[in-house]
């Protein structure tokens, strides 16, 4: 208890509460093309108590793509590693490269009272719900109808018709998992859908198991009467 | 399933969703004094999909009490026969009064997708929870200091001070019971506390287990594809 003191007096005077509070690990899975990505940079936008975790990864960086900033990006025998030490929450190999979450970052910010966002897919949530227990608060972003979604999968990138078609099939198999999560979010209208996500970011922040300092608050007020 | 439909296609029509939902129960709780009674009555303003619970008593209405808004006003031997039957999902008895809450209503409000707010103690919880299970969200609210919560019973009637020494050694026994609740809300602001609570309703609201519609839904998304 005592070793956790100045990082809950930090946090404390962050938010301007009187309560400690555990973070909370906040999940936003979607087929691609129902606008998880759009909510997800809105979140941070709006919310400074709210962090990205940061992926290692080991390809190579792409042009625009800075270190620290959107991966860490490492070899794969420091990635070999990480694996063996299980310094990783989650971890994938996509078209040979491996992607992964570091443990570590992620406990020092829910220590000190800051929530983690991941923008990650079903096959990581499940693999980050195992570690995560408690902490994981889970949202699935379901796009409202079909066409919606092909026209979304359209304006963002002028892809070839089967590259549309492809991704609409892989949509297709990435929705099916919508019945894994905590919520589910119909995206109707992006306004509607953002307010839906914070409203679940501040309920879970008020869920009793995570504002660790109630006890000593009510302690403190009992003692007045 | 079937014989669910018009209410589900009635609620749908009410919200403006594509999804049907089944209802939650809202309970908050606090200490008296600590602003319960005024975040229920906004909560009921601003939000037509929430209604109240409407007690059971044996005692007499009192000047202004409305029949059917304020309780239903039944003899002791209905009130016998009401728990006998199970027809309550909770009682107490105060001052040699007593007072319960109808099953049947809050039943028929959950099934067509509509929540029901619970203006009830920690003792009526503690039953509630027994019975409500999966529907039930219960949220304590607590005074931001003793000094406030004085200041707001004072003002509230102009009580002789051992009447106000009396409700606070009651608010002490009170406050003890906040580890039983999902939520806790901390009363410093009305607005605050207020929007708090919002966002409680608004992301139970969206718990993928609470979106009865949901299955549906995916499918005809998924049909399409």
């Amino acid at each position: 208890m005592g070793a956790d003191l100045p990082d809950q007096e930090r946090q404390r005077q962050q938010d301007g509460s009187d309560v400690a509070r555990r973070g909370l690990m906040l999940v936003l899975s979607s087929p691609s093309g129902a606008g998880k990505t759009t909510l997800s940079r809105m979140l941070l936008e709006r919310d400074p108590a709210l962090e990205l975790s940061i992926s290692v990864t080991t390809r190579k960086p792409r042009p625009g793509e800075v270190e620290g900033r959107d991966y860490h990006f490492i070899d794969g025998r420091t990635f070999d590693a990480m694996v063996a030490r299980g310094d990783l929450l989650e971890w994938a190999e996509v078209f040979g490269s491996r992607y992964g979450t570091p443990r570590k970052p992620v406990e020092q910010a829910l220590a000190m009272g800051r929530d983690v966002l991941f923008d990650i897919d079903w096959q990581g949530t499940q693999q980050l719900r195992e570690k995560g227990r408690d902490d994981l608060v889970s949202v699935f972003v379901l796009p409202p109808s079909i066409p919606d979604l092909e026209a979304r999968l359209r304006t963002r990138a002028q892809d070839a018709d089967d590259v549309i078609r492809a991704r609409m099939s892989k949509a297709a198999n990435e929705m099916s998992h919508w019945a894994e999560y905590d919520y589910v979010v119909i995206n109707r209208d992006v306004w509607r859908a953002f307010d839906d996500v914070c409203a679940i970011l501040a309920a879970e922040r008020l869920k009793r198991e995570r504002q660790t300092g109630l006890s000593a608050f009510v302690r403190a007020l009992q003692a007045e009467l």
